[in-house]
């Protein structure tokens, strides 16, 4: 199972409207695909010009490791040079903090993630959960 | 002016509807600011997955230079080198054919680009002019 | 559909086996995913030490542009400005030769990519096609 | 004297035993000459697509310096800038924790290392000392 645009476009609409509902700063939504590589973008009015690389960074390093935005958060807490060294591995393409949130299908298997960037990363975190079950598929942030 | 959220995605749908109706190949399209930042993007169904970095580089490049993808296609053609140097002075963000295409407002001034990759790089153009001139801007491709 | 590390290597053995087989010199394969990530890899004694990147570059290139490498073979001999392009976009990883092959799954969805070198570069492409084939798939090289 | 394919054969499939024996996640398995370059890597299924970029990055980590991945890992909780500008200078391609493993001959001479990513760190090195003990070599973790 793969993402296809139109779940795609699903997800970026129900984490924006997540985001106008609660109020939040303007989100870049980006969705990429099992190999990290971006199926769709969108950046509302407002936001700052380098959002593609930081929800992009977000997602990207949720694909390489396997895990959510939360569980790299907690290692860069723990033991920061891991997490740095992962930055450099990846050349840069990898944001250590909630906000990426992987996307699995019914079975569990990992098919995409969703990074978000523009407000606190705990409620980019909630914009990208809501945008992903709202497409009918499972997230893990 | 700038171009908004709402106009990049009337920009990508009529450029894909271009497309569809055309016949061509799976497209993706990249929607950028007047500093190259990407506003909006999707990748159809079927597209590979290094069409984001090909789109973005159209556009970008076109950005940078401040000359639409035909332009830089036929400066390529007379002096490879030269385009070459770009690429390298770029960090390899810039992609020396058409399908790279400038949006500019009623007064002229460039406003943003975009970057189509998937058909033939006339075809890619195309679809990118039409997607531009369908939110009432002007291509320049 | 994906390609599980026992298929790939299926693939790798019976390309090594095609190689011996026909008297190549020593041969280094690449199986990657469809989102060009290394799934498994061998290099035979006596290849030098580049290989990794030479066979990871020509399958990589595969996946990135949905192309096998005789048709980004054949783009560089027509139009060599922008197979370099692509070098750069891709940071490097990006080799423009045959011996990058497709691989496709029954209904024709491409689930990865061959990366060989070592020999001529129509027998590294030989020799993917073999592997892959032996593994029960398809190969478009 | 050097690592064959062979012997890499035999280190990777022992390491994999090492990790199912041990109810281990998924594991990645790179073995690299004296120079850092890689002869073989597998990553077994389920396991992320970062992985050979991590495997890697800790056996490379070991050669380029000469020391195990225990002493990288101790240099970084002491000095950690050290360690973060080891990883610049190396491109990122140096990943400063334990499941870096240098292999030595009889002679006490480095003829290679192997690295490992997939479970806690600790039991990557575990499996990556099994995996070249299997294979009459001698593991400094």
């Amino acid at each position: 199972m793969t993402i296809s645009i139109e779940t795609a476009r699903k997800i970026i609409a129900a984490a924006l409207a997540k985001g106008r509902a609660a109020g939040m700063k303007p989100l870049s939504v980006v969705v990429v695909d099992a190999g990290g590589h971006t199926i769709a973008f969108e950046r509302e009015d407002g936001a700052s010009p380098g959002r593609y690389a930081i929800a992009h960074g977000k997602a990207h390093g949720c694909i390489m490791l396997g895990l959510p935005g939360s569980a790299i958060q907690a290692r860069a807490d723990s033991q920061a040079y891991f997490v740095q060294a992962m930055n450099g591995l990846f050349d840069g393409d990898f944001v250590p903090v909630k906000g990426g949130v992987l996307v699995r299908d019914g079975a569990g298997t990992v098919i995409g993630a969703v990074g978000i960037t523009g407000d606190t990363s705990d409620n980019d975190a909630l914009a990208a959960s809501a945008g992903i079950e709202a497409a009918g598929l499972v997230a893990e942030s």
